[in-house]
């Protein structure tokens, strides 16, 4: 088996490519255009199958609309699994749609366990031993458990030239409550994660700019993007909070480097339901894809005006 | 529909009448006994349904051998979902097979996310509104995103009478990492999460002894075990770390009231794998069914010698 070029490589070549949009797939049934269900009809509460194909559906037509406006996907497991076997396989099918269609693709599972436990998720994720090609470029994964937990992942990761996002400080209003509390010497947890993010980071770089570690910022926090990118410069940073939670464009420029490599901006509800909450226009790929487009615009003028 | 009786009623009359065992099932597909799989040979690692498979016959054949002397199973999810959408089918199916029985089921899953993430999650496994039966009793959640990330679940857990154990202090060597920090004023990481699930549990107890949330804290930390039952008097402990990772039955004690209720103690590796790393005798029902009546037996042994 021929090595794969790292995660950390691809990313930068798609962005320099494409800019730093990641389209965040969030499906919620009631949300959905209805050309995306079999025969027009909404299923009930009772039909996981054919919400799972809708959203399926759905998913292919957000891919058809964006195109190249965006480099990568960030898929969140739990509308999926909220359907159960039917939705996790509509997961899993969905993330290699999307690499096959050769966008970075991130899955935002949020695991977080230890040791063998670990492994576990992350075979299922990057692909076992010699085996098929992986689900995904990269997994969100939680560091509550220290490092047991986050080690196996990053073993895994760089085995298959994957990424790992772990959760450095989140976009929600109470990520403060845990992620911000000082701890002896004044560093806040949020800082003693970036720390270990920034160690791994930069040992996994090998002569590359970054690395197989990689880190969740809230882009909600735009004070905080230049400490995290100050405090971890080996490591890409993923912004979720984007667009309908409230960040812009200027907000998430410190997050850059000076190339305009190192930060993945994700936006959820701002690209796949820009009709907000009405009904989906008819012609809801048009407004996907123009989206995605002023998405990547605001981005480029707020960079080059900083 | 009639509301459920809340999980922590049913779990303590089950305690009651069964012991506190709880069946931890990690299933490794290099230690099943030959007569688990189809034909009687192994799965090569391509070949996901067939370990799925797998898994469920000798999970089937675990609850057979344990019967009565197990209150609870916890079904580790990463082992299935290592077999992606085949493996995840069979986690489901084994959480129904185990509710049939008439188990109380701890889904051991440790999701965390916020707002309306954390609701599909807890949808999924605690059943939509007017839906079908829960696929568990109860879940593990990881407390990193602050609240916002646990309420989804405890509002889902009230409305269908399940419960949600939080991670306070897990079992493994690095959970001190960030569990152990201190926080200004004193109290440690987990002492700050311990206080949230009390807080919650005493709220969702509604004159029981015990509320809809509860707490995971490892039996490897038995100095751990008193304080914690002290500090949340209301909140039901999942104990993991008996056997295998080192705890014994004096270690545990310290968990239990006065009427051996409020702590359930899991053990994985030494019930189902009581053979060790060695070949699995061909009556390897008989040793989990032996392993299990002792646990039973030594936590007994061990609360009456207080």
């Amino acid at each position: 088996m021929t090595p794969r070029t790292p995660a950390s490589e691809r990313l930068l070549a798609l962005v320099a490519a494409r800019g730093p949009t990641c389209l965040g797939f969030d499906p919620r049934i009631d949300q959905l255009p209805d050309d995306v269900f079999v025969g027009g009809s909404r299923p009930s509460v009772g039909a996981p199958a054919d919400a799972a194909r809708a959203f399926e559906r759905f998913f292919e037509g957000c891919l058809d609309a964006v195109g190249d406006a965006a480099a990568a996907v960030k898929l969140q497991a739990a509308f999926f699994e909220q359907y159960l076997e039917e939705g996790f396989a509509a997961f899993v099918r969905c993330c290699r749609t999307a690499r096959e269609r050769g966008y970075f693709v991130v899955a935002d599972v949020k695991r977080g366990d230890i040791s063998t436990t670990a492994e576990a998720y992350a075979e299922g994720y990057f692909g076992p031993v010699g085996g098929a090609a992986p689900v995904a470029d990269a997994v969100t994964v939680n560091p509550y458990l220290g490092a047991d937990g986050l080690e196996p992942f990053l073993t895994a990761a760089e085995r298959t030239g994957s990424m790992v996002f772990v959760l450095v400080k989140t976009s929600n209003p109470s990520s403060k409550e845990l992620q911000d509390l000082e701890t002896p010497g004044g560093a806040r947890i949020s800082d003693r994660v970036a720390a270990w993010v920034e160690r791994e980071a930069a040992r996994t770089a090998a002569g590359g700019r970054y690395g197989a570690a990689a880190a969740v910022v809230g882009a909600t926090h735009p004070a905080e993007l230049a400490h995290f990118r100050e405090a971890m410069p080996h490591a890409w940073m993923l912004l979720p909070g984007y667009g309908a939670q409230g960040a812009g464009a200027r907000d998430v420029v410190g997050a850059f480097d000076a190339e305009g490599g190192g930060a993945l901006v994700t936006a959820s509800r701002s690209l796949t339901y820009p009709w907000g909450k009405g009904r989906p226009p008819a012609d809801w790929r048009r407004a996907v894809a123009d989206a995605a487009r002023v998405m990547r615009a605001d981005i480029a003028t707020a960079r080059g005006a900083r």
